[in-house]
């Protein structure tokens, strides 16, 4: 069996580490917030939102939610969003996406302040990962990738670390994130060919394709560290990864499961920025 | 022998192209132009500013170049780029770098409009080409080696596109340009291990590493398609790529040479991004 590379410790690591921090800014009168601007009720936004004032709390960040009907129109929505653009007790803010369709998500990328962007929305902030600006903020689950990385003392340093999937959520700013940690990095998509013989070999796979247990034994060797970014539902309704971890398990040498792997270091990465913004903001050195 | 990919021909075909577009915007009293902004004469600029006024004449682009003293302060440099930024009779931006150290490059890319960006300063644009949003401007290097595959009818859906380098002129940027050709992507650079097997194994292998000859025989195979940005001196003080071209021409499929290769091609992509800007500022269809 494949070592275990559960989420649950990450999380409590990078709070324990925030809160010192969150510490020392409010010796300084400086007092971290989020705010979060939700458009409608969908449940999967509500659930990371239950998770993130959980997690918001536990670091000693205030948050604030600002919640629209789904069918507010653009000019309003601006509105609220340059009024947290402009509070200055406002550090950082997410914007759930999907926004529904009356919503101009080309102008509200361009609108957001790119300082308090914590999740990525902003062009600037993907052009800083791009980069290799430490003043941006990459989208909460690419970094989370390497968090997990980290937390296991899993070198990049040379590897081959393949990503599946290249959307702006995770495979491009991870793959640029890999970079930096100076992983050799592929980027595969739908159109690859030799997909399977291309995982096979990598010594770092990150999967986010958003297949349920598209990755199967093929795709894995006994030297694989496999990080699943997917979050699906099999075909009993079960929560379940892009890669099949039943298959995986007892090939590769280290898996992510889903849930309770990856997706559960979002929360803490997406504080993590929280504070970084305020320091940033506050010019406080990072 | 190789098929040789010469960039000769490469630039006629996208002036040709380029005329008729300045020929459509003349007839609406749209009259397209580059601002060249170079601080003191350092030959390589000198060269390419040549190339440059050379290839936007042939198209029927106006240019300016302004030239300052090697020692201006960031203030004045800054005034001058507010000038070019606003002046509406300009349409694209040149900024020669490296800039002198008194000039502080982060404030000025953040500075420069990044409408009239032509060349990929601006951290909005290198946002722009990660994102696949045909509305930035990718550095024309970059650019080109598209150009080049394009022009010879090379097709990157699905294959391997290896490249040697992460800069954030050629290597970063090319590699999100050939994710959106649908290409398979890998990054390679100083820390890569395995370097000779993994770009033998490419089809498309594009060399961005500026060292003299580095890629010889042992990083080729008979399928290799290799493509030199490498623009460097050699022990006999002449031009020569990243790619050893004796050694190697005579054993991959297509090769291009240094000079007389992607370097031809980059002046034409560059009135290609000034042309594209016109048409952007002025609301005009690409």
């Amino acid at each position: 069996m494949a070592k275990l590379l559960t989420g649950k410790r990450v999380p409590d690591k990078i709070t324990n580490e925030l809160k010192i921090e969150v510490k020392d800014l409010k010796d300084k009168e400086i007092f971290p917030k989020l705010s979060i601007l939700r458009v409608g009720s969908n449940p999967s936004d509500l659930a990371y939102e239950r998770g993130s004032l959980k997690r918001m709390k536990k670091c000693g960040i205030n948050t604030e939610v600002l919640e629209f009907s789904e069918d507010i129109n653009q000019k309003d929505f601006l509105k609220k969003l340059e009024e947290v653009n402009k509070d200055k007790e406002v550090h950082g803010i997410l914007i759930f996406r999907p926004l529904p369709k009356q919503l101009n998500e080309e102008e509200i990328k361009y609108f957001i302040s790119p300082e308090k962007d914590v999740d990525c929305l902003s062009t600037i902030n993907i052009g800083k990962v791009t980069e290799g600006d430490k003043t941006g903020f990459p989208p909460a689950t690419s970094a989370a990738v390497i968090e997990m990385l980290k937390y296991y003392d899993i070198s990049l340093e040379g590897k081959n670390a393949v990503v599946l999937g290249r959307s702006l959520v995770v495979g491009k700013p991870l793959s640029m994130l890999l970079l930096g940690e100076n992983a050799t990095t592929t980027i595969c998509h739908s159109r690859t060919r030799n997909l399977k013989e291309i995982s096979k070999n990598a010594d770092i796979l990150v999967t986010a394709v958003g297949k349920a247990k598209m990755v199967n034994k093929n795709y894995v060797s006994k030297n694989s560290i496999v990080l699943d970014v997917g979050i699906n539902v099999d075909n009993d309704g079960k929560l379940c990864g892009d890669v099949n971890f039943e298959e995986c398990k007892d090939i590769c040498s280290m898996i992510t499961p889903v849930p309770r792997g990856v997706g559960s270091v979002t929360t803490s990465v997406l504080a993590k920025h929280v504070i970084k913004a305020t320091k940033l903001l506050k010019n406080i050195e990072l």
